[in-house]
């Protein structure tokens, strides 16, 4: 990544954690310790792509992405409730996430689940707080999310991920286990950019197709990372998903096919972006970083 | 309750039934299991009461309640996922509920918490199914209704409800308690009607007091119940609040001042009403009807 963008996503990412922390300070929280809960893992870091997704598709369309910062937050908060979820004893069980105690870990396991369940809906509060946007917009921002969020995308694809534990799936089965958890919300953040910028409808095509081949390579490269990354670099134990006997791109193929399969996916991001100039350079040279990272 | 409103009241009832059922129905559920589970709690009867204390309000507004059945369904939705949730080990650890196991007895914790997950995000899109109703008026019942399911209402009630187990609390934190975790989604069920039904910030505010005081009947109701009421007719053990030293509106005064203090609430609730006509002879009658329920 060039230094000019590396500096747009720092700024950006600077811009995303004073905002969720602004948005978590105007919640009027009946509980101290479920505000502290819900606080610890929304800003427990990470790379707040969502939200910057969704800036950088704005700024696809022609209008500066930064304006739409609320609505941008409300993403991140979803992705950060079903990381508190996913964690639990009932779910996948995990102590760590990102190098730190997971939410349960840290507080106790009734907390963690009011936790995730508050941030899920302080999501849909603060789209509403966007400012400057059309009610008409603000609603199918709302659409798109409650969408991409639940039984239909995110709720429905870790139910799928959850039923395939220990049973070997098919190629299909494990992409619509992740279009499902992973890929839905990649993509409303996408969409949601769009939208909120008023995008031309072959605009949103290009966004959403672009969405579909990014969040594949994300995905192929998550599961990459898990066989060649280092436990430092990733903040969790390398080769979890061998030992979980876990269907990923990597155990279906191979370690090169699924290389060259995130390569190819790569391509069709940036394929998917060329009725836009230079406004979506950003989109481009995002999803190239994404699958050259380390964690 | 009249013949008449209990002709009403059942009416509404299968209406909210169908709708729900028809909700699930055109909804893309990704797995047949989550689907099962979500529907497995949310078609287990019950009151109703959410739904069809928004029908209400919108008709003392003179606008026909049965218009709004589609926004109605939210708060239902909203309401079972909260019980799904409520009942898990980490929290209630109830194994039945109105008589039935409970949503992790039948399937397990991890579709559970999923299934709620799913129904509490469906609602945001329920809301936005509603027909002809313009966009500034969906967007404030969505708000309404984020604030009253989330950290501000029903998740922080819940909440302080986890951290006063086993110690004596004062008749102000329980207050506190019952407004978040049952008073909250009371009162955006009926400024929900209201808001649909476009009514004047007088009518608003009065509905909105009538909420509050029903919610406080509702609660001192429910634990006298626990008290006096049978097993068969509550469908789970009574007695559980003492044996589980919960302060209640009865351990923390008396089973005589419970009743007295429920009977002076339903007097401020009809008093509540009083800038209305016969359009809130339902309302008026309901919340006498449900001081004076064995369930």
């Amino acid at each position: 990544m060039g230094a000019e963008m590396k500096e747009l996503w720092q700024s950006r990412r600077t811009l995303v954690e004073r905002a969720l922390q602004a948005e978590l300070d105007r919640t009027d929280i009946l509980d101290d310790k479920l505000r502290a809960s819900m606080a610890y893992s929304l800003m427990a870091g990470g790379k707040r792509l969502r939200p910057i997704l969704l800036m950088a598709a704005a700024d696809a369309v022609g209008v500066d992405g930064t304006k739409f910062i609320t609505a941008a937050c409300a993403l991140e908060m979803i992705h950060t409730y079903s990381l508190i979820h996913d964690d639990l004893p009932a779910m996948d069980n995990d102590d760590y996430r990102r190098g730190k105690l997971t939410n349960h870990k840290v507080y106790d396991e009734g907390t963690a689940i009011l936790a995730g369940d508050a941030l899920l809906t302080l999501a849909f509060t603060v789209i509403l707080r966007q400012q400057d946007v059309p009610a008409e917009r603000l609603l199918r921002v709302v659409d798109e999310t409650g969408r991409a969020a639940g039984a239909e995308g995110m709720v429905g694809g870790q139910m799928l991920d959850l039923e395939a534990e220990n049973r070997r799936i098919s190629m299909e089965e494990l992409r619509r286990v992740h279009m499902g958890k992973t890929g839905a919300l990649f993509r409303a953040a996408l969409r949601c950019g769009a939208i909120l910028a008023g995008a031309s409808e072959r605009q949103l095509a290009a966004l959403t197709a672009y969405a579909d081949h990014f969040g594949l390579a994300f995905q192929i490269t998550d599961d990459i990372l898990d066989v060649i990354g280092t436990a430092e670099d990733i903040g969790k134990p390398v080769g979890s998903d061998e030992k979980n006997h876990k269907s990923t791109y990597v155990t279906l193929t191979s370690l090169d096919e699924a290389q060259s399969l995130a390569r190819q996916t790569v391509e069709s991001a940036a394929d998917a972006l060329h009725i836009f100039g230079d406004e979506a350079a950003f989109l481009r040279e995002l999803v190239l970083y994404l699958v050259r990272r380390k964690q």
